[in-house]
């Protein structure tokens, strides 16, 4: 676990999420994904992997933290909560198939990060009484990879998701740089990204160029 | 997490510890398993299941406490501690490929069965001081099933695992009731098996007749 500036105050930077994962990053390995997007000014890390044991995962959560815990970037491990809190992540986030967020809030530490995905503001509601910390709603928009999940909710339920709850919402699926100043427009603290960062040719350009569009619409506030 | 009679004091019944895989059992589900496992008199359980997702998993192990638990025989959680924490399980099994045991006793309460895989005793006697409850020693002898993996390591070296700990250590590895008395003679507290149970026809009168060979040892020391 990092220190994270403001952490205490509940205040984490989700506005350019950055999820990793090795099925699309074209034979890149993680650790140079993440330095990239880091570079690009990613804001939060979300490690996805599930094709490693649990050792490998564990080792590979190790060494991404020696580069997002620097920049106090918190790490998110996907699914496994085990591996989050061995490695010592900043948070876990729960899918639909992972270990209930209720089961799982039991077994965290207070001041982990736990994100839960949602796609309608019922499950947001829900997730928030049982102690998410964020919410990742989507597929907002359509999205090739399988690994986005779900069909697409469109901005008009994301933003009935960020209205029904107060913690931050991360819109998720199909989001780049052309259509993410729409989903903060929409009321979303951040925008979550798989293909556009983590498939493009210059990693850190895609970040970056995610992270002006976000910032735009966030300052525009 | 059963009450487990004897647990304070650390005795647990390892003697007759069956692990159930579906890869094993025939098409039979891993209730029906363990089921007739616990009418043939097996004394621990373990749920082994690599394929499953983590909601399918927990959900499988709550399934499995409520007939594990009311015959206070303890179920204890291949690799995923989350889901083992998660469910209320009675305890996690550690092995190489998992979350090294260092790293996994700082997030396990204290009262949580931890077990770990060892295959020489240099290896068994860090476990224990890592605060290993048991160790599985082996594969005891040549095995069928890469499940239970690694190259034979003997009933010799076996027994230099047992007098090098003063925890319990349970054999697995090729273990039948032809040889389990062997594993017994050699100073295991039990024997660990998949095939010889979950793979047969019967597989009550299986863990019976493995039993009996068990516990001739046990009280023939």
């Amino acid at each position: 676990m990092i220190y994270l500036p403001g952490s205490e105050s509940g205040v984490i930077d989700y506005s350019v999420y950055v999820i990793t994962d090795s099925k699309l990053s074209r034979g890149r390995g993680h650790l140079e994904v993440v330095e990239k997007a880091l570079a690009g000014g990613a804001t939060c890390i979300q490690l996805r992997e599930k094709e490693l044991s649990s050792r490998e995962l564990f080792n590979l959560a190790r060494e991404l933290l020696r580069v997002t815990a620097p920049k106090r970037v918190p790490l998110i491990v996907n699914d496994r909560l085990d591996v989050a809190l061995a490695a010592g992540a900043d948070g876990v986030h729960l899918g639909q198939d992972d270990l209930p967020p209720m089961a799982a809030r039991r077994i965290i530490p207070p001041e982990m990060i736990l994100g839960v995905s949602v796609d309608n503001a019922g499950q947001a509601v829900e997730a928030q009484r049982l102690g998410a910390s964020y919410l990742g709603a989507g597929a907002v928009f359509g999205t090739g990879t399988k690994l986005d999940a779900g069909e697409p909710i469109g901005l008009e339920a994301l933003a009935s998701i960020c209205r029904s709850v107060n913690i931050p919402v991360v819109g998720i699926g199909g989001i780049d740089a052309q259509n993410a100043g729409e989903v903060i427009k929409a009321g979303a603290a951040g925008a979550a990204v798989i293909s556009a960062v983590v498939a493009a040719e210059d990693i850190a350009a895609a970040a970056a160029e995610l992270k002006r569009e976000v910032q735009k619409e966030l300052l525009a506030r």
